[in-house]
């Protein structure tokens, strides 16, 4: 291993003159692999984000990069080098490492030789003016990182502007929720709130809260969501709580014909999300 | 640990005349661990279901039980101590373990006291005449176990009739596929088949083949699917492979606004399965 690095720095410094990391307990190292840590994430708004894909993503959408890590004999596309050079010029921190130390902080296959501690967004709910965009969505609490994830890829894809939090603990920004929106993190906005709150700010925003529940009566797909739309998804296990559901304007539910009585809740809220843009596009609302 | 299973024991050969297996080495116990690899499920035709809801499940699906497994300290519901006397009653093997084997055996967080090996149900593609049911689907290839188990947990809410596979090594028998399916599995068909062999039988049967592509200029929700349907849909990264589209009677794409230019493959079948599932119950089709 020892030799292996060390073979790695020598190819690298004989290219570029740079000090290359190949220490994994080197303080910039040991500071981004603790951003798996949801507390750190909180504490220094900041998280991880690897390949070029993201990376390229984030810098497009304006997300504030602030530490470039790059491993060059792991580079393979010539835009990332641009990328690099540019990041530079306006002063970004690039960090050069060996590929063990960018695979050591690497939670996917292949890092593609590039990774970025990038600075969380987050809104406070008062600033928050619906009016313009698809819809929102608001969470009472996600389960699995997935779930999010997918649910957060599929609001870019349809222009929804982003999601309500309305507890402490789902992180949109965990590595596994962000892998799963394949880059539509950056394009999604996020307010984290609590239920008080929330029931304070609809009342002063005429907006159209549509809750889900196996036993509403309203079936979604008969449903006029008129704008602006706020989709209101309880957890996976136990769906919406009985006071977030006596918030709502309208309980809706997507029926079902099997022997189960719900649906993954990615899958449900992107039914929604599709039923909600597919009457805006065909100009039913 | 040793200490723990012993004391385990002689609580239950108070209440229970039963030899109760307390070893994890145990001839059945190692048999049933090694059903988490893929080649001993194919081998075997088995798999291994865990907790109350899933070995009802199958049970009332006349899903053939081929062991149960049974840790009785943990059984909380009356039902469960019905169920074993059944089993018991038709002949099943039922073993007795206490609850750090069961837990050896366990992927899940609470197993509940029970689980059980079952048979894996296959059935040849010439057995297949698409008709009655709402759709089948057929996958070249399903990257993520997470993906499929929540295809089949909507396609059996839809009342979609199962799962065509084209290649070799998918395997919705798969512990990880098994779980987020939430019970459906059991509800649902499996084909097993290869494309050449796809191809001819689409021949032979009258059925409307619809794939998807992010390049077709069909739309999804103006596509009129008529009865018997098949959605065809390709893994996760790459989409259908030409030959495939060149099979489809029709190519729809799901419409996107955002930068990204596709849909979790769970998600996008999903958004499928239910615009059939409205269209026919909106009696469009």
């Amino acid at each position: 291993m020892t030799t292996s690095i060390r073979k790695e720095a020598t190819t690298i410094s004989n290219t570029v003159d740079r000090q290359v990391i190949n220490n994994v307990n080197h303080y910039h190292i040991r500071r981004i692999h603790r951003l798996r840590l949801q507390d750190v994430r909180e504490r220094t708004g900041l998280y991880y984000i690897e390949g070029l894909r993201f990376v390229s993503q984030a810098i497009a959408r304006g997300v504030s990069i602030e530490t470039l890590v790059v491993s060059r004999p792991l580079l393979k596309h010539p835009y990332a080098q641009r990328l690099i050079h540019q990041q530079q010029r306006i002063g970004t921190l690039v960090l050069e490492v060996t590929p063990a130390v960018l695979h050591s902080l690497s939670l996917v296959d292949d890092p593609q030789g590039i990774g970025a501690v990038v600075r969380q967004r987050w809104e406070p709910l008062q600033h928050i003016k619906v009016g313009e965009e698809l819809c929102w969505i608001a969470h009472q609490f996600v389960r699995l990182p997935g779930n999010l994830g997918s649910i957060l890829r599929t609001s870019e894809a349809v222009g929804g502007a982003g999601v309500i939090l309305l507890d402490d603990t789902t992180d949109p920004y965990d590595p596994a929720v962000v892998r799963a929106t394949m880059g539509a993190i950056f394009a999604q906005r996020f307010v984290r709130t609590n239920v008080a709150e929330f029931a304070r700010w609809k009342q002063q925003h005429e907006c159209m809260l549509v809750g889900t529940s196996p036993q509403a009566t309203q079936d979604y797909h008969s449903t006029v969501y008129r704008r602006p739309t706020i989709l209101l998804m309880g957890e996976e296990r136990k769906g919406l709580t009985a006071d977030l559901q006596a918030l709502c304007d309208t309980m809706v539910r997507i029926p079902m014909v099997g022997q189960s009585d719900s649906l993954n809740l990615a899958i449900a809220t992107s039914l929604l999300l599709y039923e909600v843009f597919n009457q805006r596009r065909m100009q039913v609302i």
